[in-house]
């Protein structure tokens, strides 16, 4: 395997899992009033159409890091969603 | 220009610049509580593989995107930073 191919991975799989401490974080304080909601629509629009990109070009690897990120952060709004409408109370 | 490449275009700039509300929100609101600064690290190091990966590759799209988003994501973590050992008062 060569080096840049070691590397890009490394790459992939860090900003792939980057935002699973978040969730776990807002998990268990259930509190993300400091959180920007427009930064994770951003992100999720963006890694979302890295993955339409990956699909065109049939990039396994682009898909297979953008499709998880997609849906982790889209997991994030969610929690961040629940959070805001149902407020602090465990449901 | 092809639709793959508008699409990879995008997608880029959205990934890019998603992390410039969190930190407008972080400096206008001074509060950085509900933030993982887990997830910030492991981002930053993520996007810093990917900067290295596009060197290698002499690839100046990856660069140019991963570079931005290394800096933007490392000001938050400075922003954090100074939050966390300096209070929430401004210096």
């Amino acid at each position: 395997m060569e080096t840049s191919e070691i590397i890009g991975t490394l790459a992939g799989i860090f900003t792939t899992i980057a935002v699973i401490p978040q969730i776990f974080k807002a998990i268990r304080t259930d509190k993300v009033d400091d959180i920007s909601p427009l930064f994770f629509s951003t992100l999720v629009l963006g890694v979302g159409l890295w993955t339409v990109y990956g699909i065109l070009k049939c990039d396994w690897p682009i898909i297979i890091t953008n499709g998880i990120s997609f849906m982790l952060n889209l997991t994030m709004i969610g929690i961040y969603l629940k959070n805001k409408f149902y407020g602090n109370k465990h449901i």
